[in-house]
């Protein structure tokens, strides 16, 4: 699999995810200001990965000797609102640099071996999450799942897609239904292309697609990904999954998200406390720069919905699987 | 607006609306055989217009001496499996055939008459249902559709979008949501240029799009057409259908359908026994020719997807706003 960060040579190099599958192309961030940059356009995304590339942009923007520790890390924070993991990745750099300097030691260096250390982290949560959810998994379960959940979401082995290449190595996956995941078609595109690369058997099917597979009985249960998962168990995630969630719910199929405990957020009570990311019309609105609609067209484009908790089966966590009611297990995982 | 279907010089003018919003193009038609290459190719798609197209197909084609009746029929029947009213269209063609033959009369002639009462017949129909559905909507209505439905899909005064013109020319619309409608976009490419023409106020979302909106209380109703309403009152319609209508049950949303009575089908017992069609996977995998999804993934793509009648709150047709239990109100509709 290909990674979606590297760090060489004094420079964070950013896997650009826009342009795959077609090309493999790494953008060279030597500033807080060009991570933040490839965060916010999405050259790099995925909740856990958007932390890791912040924690590098810190340790990166720290470098410049005038720097201001506040004032970098707002700028990274900034890129994007709903994605818990930035927060908390950025929470861990402060902590560490204020360790550092009061240990007397280089804070830079600190923020860099944070950030490699918060990648091997999540590569270990990430494959204990995933062995947790697949052992939930029927045998030979035909699994939906929704955007893009793998390494190149995680920086690790991914979450929901991590929870389908635990249950291929371990035999309990028939097939993997990807929802195409519009408008960025991250399922499509980045799914797609990480599950082909494991010999993983797919299908791709529209957005639209999942209640007709559902009354077919072709789909034993729904796998996704989280970006906030609030104090309550309500999770936010790619916009659709809540679609997901509701139909899973009426065909009596498990819903499940596949989070790091990183993505827990204690500090919000509930879904309608979560910021939801609104993106530009253009990304519905136009494909590969060519207009889809008439000109003069508007479009509502949120990038997150809200699934309530009632609707979640369980949360697979690398501090285990997380069952209602959620105000405990959460708290047990978070503080645990 | 721009009419789908135009009779002129012996030649029927198709609007190839796999080329809008961007390009106006007409596609003569001179044979049974390219009308039906139009109606597969989706040249012309909206299941009351393929009817249309259908029978001046059958028009077109018996004017060769040689012709044999089935057989046209035949060739026009195998476009598309799953709307109703290609099969509906091409009786009533069939049955004026004959009683021309027994008559004396020209069947050629007889056929072309009846293609243009049958697009009068359209329009009829649809300003009828049209203004039933809208009088069944709240005031300021924020109504919620999908794929299209509209002139272009019909021949005559639009469907689900005629019900959103008759409300909007009456006052009872605040704003019309537009599903964008993957894989072909006939919402964002279609509807939204309907919308536009008619000065009706829209935005477009993604298929994925509905529960959010929905959970924000920024939807009233949703209003969709159907290919084909089976005699207990399940509806097949443009893939995505169902999930709305599940959202709409949660939020406790009326879900409506709009079809003319061409579109009831009382030889169809149930949902299931309807024929869905499934269509090339390329139209998932690929946008404007280019390849979204890595070489080697594959797609399933199922037009439509049915309904359930217990999900659908009423069925506006020209005979009336049927509502359950379907079996009496639809047996009625079509007998009246």
């Amino acid at each position: 699999m290909v990674p979606p960060l590297r760090y060489e040579d004094g420079a964070l190099l950013v896997l650009d995810q826009r342009l795959l599958p077609a090309e493999v192309s790494w953008l060279r961030c030597e500033s807080a200001a060009q991570v933040a940059e490839a965060i916010r356009t999405l050259a790099v995304r995925g909740a856990p990965a958007i932390g890791l590339a912040a924690a590098h942009g810190l340790a990166l923007g720290m470098r410049e000797p005038s720097a201001d520790l506040e004032a970098v890390a707002a700028l990274l924070l900034a890129t994007r609102p709903t994605a818990v993991n930035l927060r908390w990745a950025l929470e861990r750099g402060r902590a560490a640099w204020r360790a550092a300097r009061d240990d007397g030691r280089a804070g830079a260096d600190t923020l860099l071996e944070l950030a490699r250390q918060l990648e091997r982290d999540q590569l270990d949560a990430d494959r204990r999450l995933s062995e947790l959810g697949a052992a939930c998994l029927p045998g030979a379960a035909r699994v939906l799942t929704h955007c893009n959940t793998g390494p190149l979401a995680t920086g690790g082995y991914g979450t929901a897609v991590g929870v389908l290449r635990a249950a291929h190595a371990g035999g309990r996956l028939r097939q993997a239904w990807v929802s195409e995941t519009r408008p960025l078609l991250q399922g499509a595109r980045l799914t797609a292309w990480e599950l082909a690369h494991e010999g993983i058997p797919f299908r791709v099917v529209t957005d639209a697609s999942a209640g007709a597979l559902m009354a077919r009985g072709a789909v034993d249960a729904v796998v996704v990904g989280a970006d906030r998962v609030a104090r309550n168990g309500d999770v936010a995630n790619k916009i659709g999954t809540y679609p997901l969630a509701v139909l899973a719910r009426r065909h009596e199929l498990p819903f499940y998200v596949a989070a790091p405990v990183s993505t827990l957020d204690p500090g919000t009570a509930s879904g309608d406390q979560i910021p939801i990311e609104e993106r530009d019309a253009g990304e519905v609105l136009e494909l590969f720069g060519r207009r889809v609609a008439p000109e003069g067209a508007g479009a509502y484009n949120a990038a997150f919905d809200v699934t309530p908790a009632e609707l979640v089966s369980a949360v697979f966590t690398e501090a285990g699987v997380l069952e209602p009611p959620y105000e405990r297990s959460i708290a047990g995982a978070v503080g645990g």
